[in-house]
């Protein structure tokens, strides 16, 4: 992808790093490696062919243009992956290389790997928020501010009543989270079409030791149920989604006739010198309506037919890490929005808002 | 709404019944009443208006003309509502009706009251589709079928491993169902700007009582926090997009030249006599895609600007209402589609799948 | 469809009445009655033959269940529909109706001739409201209004600025739609496979004939090719769009803060009765952000499967009646919105804007 | 943006360029430098200062770091970059730089003047599509298919029939893009409040010299009436949708079982050699139901508040980059596969299809 001027606002490095080409790589290294040791273990592969191919995931970095051009050609990057890792491996123990499984297992297992790190990263900025939240109702938690409903002015209340609207969902996500990444984190191992066939009926145990070697939960082959997939983009859309609401209410609270917050340090404008633009409000709004439109284009991958669909799956590959990235940037914009927030009491309250 | 001939195909008249005015104005009565109820209890009415009040809401129903024009007027129906109640209730009691509650308190938790029905419908569904899976799995599970992947003929698997697939993401969605209630089932009660104020301190205690007596669980005012409703029409989707799943690869095995299943008491075809169209399947499909779209636009809603925007609002309930009936309807074409499918063996497949 | 007092808000009967199972199939009776004369006159069919079916879909309307459990049957509403028809015409004719014909021609082109009388009414209702807003900036024009950019205040500018800004797209809009109609308005006939075979090589003379006495173009089949579906929910959703813009800036203007509009008869809280709420505006913002949702939908649907494709011809009908009940809905409030709204001028603005 | 290996599918260099830093900063120096000519034209600004400008726009480049900066910081470039040209410029020069314009004026006249160069090269590849498929029909358009309703064998129909499908839409497009042009590629100048004030009266003037100079359509300020912005989101997604009609017909024509096209040069599966892929096929489903989704949110971006909208214009600049890719890599990959493909006669068609 190109550089753009867009990306100052939009993009955010540490989450595009775990969709990158190296990470991917890595991943996929990685479960092959796990795969050839639990193969051993199981005693389905020579230990001598374990250990030759984890000695090459360790060492062996496949050259870039030869998988691009298998991924044009392939539509996955799976089959060059492997054959390049295989040469790479060489005979004898090439050929127990990514034995029994098939480019699925490796792109999606890949894919958890990362999504595991990933979602760590996305949690630690959720609780880093809700801190910063919690300290801002610590702090200013009582300034008497005028509750707006329907646009409309309703009746005061305070920055605190204000701050646990946007603190709860915010922590109900990190609830959820908690309960979508058993479903999430887990093996992809199917082979072929899904059903661990060929391996001796070992295959259920291949996949628990595949999955105790990478960290992750063993569960049944899910190649073509997306769901969790699926879940996982609901819930980025989700925290998004609280953090554009966010945005909204500071924008609306920033307009100069109200001026119930001032943001430190707002954006300026080429024409008009006197303005402070509440940027980073503006950009949670635009964060969050983008993920809500990428979350349902997200859901239509789960029609996924048959056994695999590479139309699915490519659509999924589309949006998702655009949904991961997107979140993140959100929550990088909103912490910073938070840091820069200042709560300004409203002249026309008389008294502290009642409870 | 006037009736269409789609009708017949993409409503469900349990599901809307939900929706109906009639319902809703029922489960606004019985907020009414629980919340006269429990502030009696609360010592923050009177209990003579609590009796009167709960009486008016027993026999009391409100003009349709009227709360239709109060709608159209307020955008909302509590203001209406709650006049006419008023005026049945009548003095002395009638102004301890709806006291320290707001419009949003009785129609966010009339809405909680029907959804609780609701889902507990879907999940029996749900759990009846499982079984009839499950059931089909048992009887003609051994079926040797051919594994379909990028639209390819890939290796012979079974017809029980191509049920697993479809079965596994449907429990799962029971799973996800069970955690997400405990969110979703609770009462609304914040008064005017959300906070509780004007109940003498008293405001929590009349939530919790108000939950109890509705059924509902008790939490913390959510009128701007919309992201348990967002979560519920994920869910929705979820389940219509495995559907949706389901119905492509029946479809696509119905196919003339592919032939693994047949589908008892297909569709017609006004100009091909010798056509068998798999219309639940499309059907499916389709509900699949139209309630995917729906949820983006759901995720929308959670930029739900101050204390009540009346425009994220009024989305949710254009969005929320069609994703229930969607998936409703399909659950009704895929019971349908299970009890008509039949697996039919690959001929070319000699052997039967090994494991 | 069941009622809902969303209804009060959301719906529009006019618009509703186009779909409703009446008018699909009076719009159904005149396509096989102009099929017959046009087959008639090009000797396809014998003119005794024609007449009969003339006569029969003058008087007769076939039965409202039979054709519901044929929808749920077939899919779609033609099979039974021709079949309940052709008895009512009776042999020795019956069998010439629909002929050469397929349930998709008489489907599809009975929409189109509501369609036709559907974007001459909301073409109408959108002229009206540009007359309403070109009134309005002839009486008001001249008010001094602050401009808001970023949701700061800007500069001064007039009430006529900020008309011009509504006005020009909605004009566009007009010009929109005079160049898709001539793609839209045309008749659908293919028979079975869309290339007009088995009509002894008449097939476009009798289209054309057809098309004539429909009022509608003429055009080669388009029975797979959806675009100008999608690009009727396109134009559909840039009317409600822009209305939706317009709805925006009014629920900002009418802040109490900024009091740029008063709107006569504003909405009513059931706790503040201080209160004046801009329903019709934030009504405006959530039907222009529904139809957008749905306009993605609708595109979904171009992904149409060979030659004719259940799942996405049902994912388009679900959609685009929902979209021109939402357009039509919009133009509505729009409407009454203008009508209700009085510039109030910017006290600060100590002289009217320069230009 | 981070290199992925998903780019070798979904992306295209030639249309990323567009939105690359460089033809941005590019586009918005030629903004600069015809706005200067044009102002001296009509007297506004002296002749030297606008040869000084001229001569800056010609040869100097803003330093990358500090736009990304001042992105970051005003959600927008044009204020750093007006800042950064300006002291290049240098006094007493630089004051009538960007004179009486403001940065959405400069951004998006700096994005038309890209679309109208980005629009020619997606209608060339469009022409190039149109021809191939011309030439398909004209070498091969007699041989014998099936066409398939519903998923189910209908009626023999010929390759020509087929094609005729897929051109149609295309060829409208065509039609479509040369009626969207006139209202899209027009200069966008209205300075801070989009009324031209503050020039004299010279505003009209000065936009028609200004658009005379880069090539592109005069026009009233649009700052805030974005429909010719979602009108070519909803054309590039009608393009990208015909061609993933394309992709699925053909990916369901490949199937093994069914054979009625041969695509030369098919992906290739890790654990089954047997196996062609119809990876471009599925890759065009994939970016059709991409863009489809975009779309719905593009639209979103219409509800502009009041007289600039940050949040909206930034969710623009998300869309409208990744639709243009999105057709461009779509438009490639058609390309190709219709370059690869074959028709099969179907063996049990006796003979070939009556017309």
């Amino acid at each position: 992808m190109t550089a753009t001027l867009l990306d100052a606002i939009a993009s955010d490095a540490t989450i595009e790093a775990f969709f990158s080409e190296d990470r991917e790589i890595e991943a996929m290294l990685a479960f092959e490696a796990a795969l050839a040791g639990a193969e051993a273990e199981a005693r389905i592969i020579p230990p001598e062919a374990a250990a030759a191919i984890e000695a090459a995931c360790h060492s062996f970095r496949p050259p870039l243009d030869a998988l691009r051009a298998g991924m044009a050609k392939d539509g996955v990057v799976g089959p060059s992956f492997v054959a390049l890792l295989r040469k790479a491996v060489a005979e004898p123990h090439g050929k127990w290389l990514h034995f029994g499984a098939t480019s699925q297992d490796v792109v999606d297992t890949g894919l958890v790997l990362r999504l595991k790190a990933l979602v760590a990263e996305l949690d630690a900025r959720l609780a880093g928020m809700i801190e910063a939240l919690e300290h801002l109702k610590t702090a200013h938690g009582e300034t008497a501010l005028m509750a707006q409903t329907r646009m409309q002015r309703a009746l005061p209340f305070t920055a605190a009543d204000k701050l646990d609207t946007w603190l709860r969902p915010l922590q109900r996500d990190r609830v959820r989270l908690a309960e979508i990444t058993p479903r999430l984190l887990i093996v992809q191992f199917g082979g072929p079409v899904g059903n661990r066939s060929g391996l001796d009926g070992k295959g259920d145990l291949i996949a628990e030791r595949l999955a105790a070697r990478l960290g992750l939960g063993a569960a049944p082959a899910w190649h073509t149920a997306r769901d969790s997939i699926a879940e996982l983009g609901g819930w980025l859309s989700l925290v998004s989604g609280t953090l554009g609401k966010i945005g909204a209410d500071v924008a609306l609270m920033a307009q100069n006739e109200i001026a119930a917050v001032r943001i430190a340090g707002g954006g300026s404008s080429s024409a008009m010198p006197h303005k402070s633009n509440p940027v980073a409000a503006e950009v949670l709004t635009a964060l969050a309506r983008y993920n809500a439109g990428l979350v349902g284009t997200l859901h239509q991958a789960l029609v996924h037919e048959n056994e695999r669909s590479g139309a699915a799956w490519t659509l999924e590959w589309l949006v998702l890490s655009q949904m991961a990235i997107t979140t993140g940037a959100a929550l990088g914009h909103a912490r910073q929005l938070i840091a820069a927030l200042n709560f300004m009491p409203d002249a026309s309250i008389v008294q502290p808002a009642a409870r």
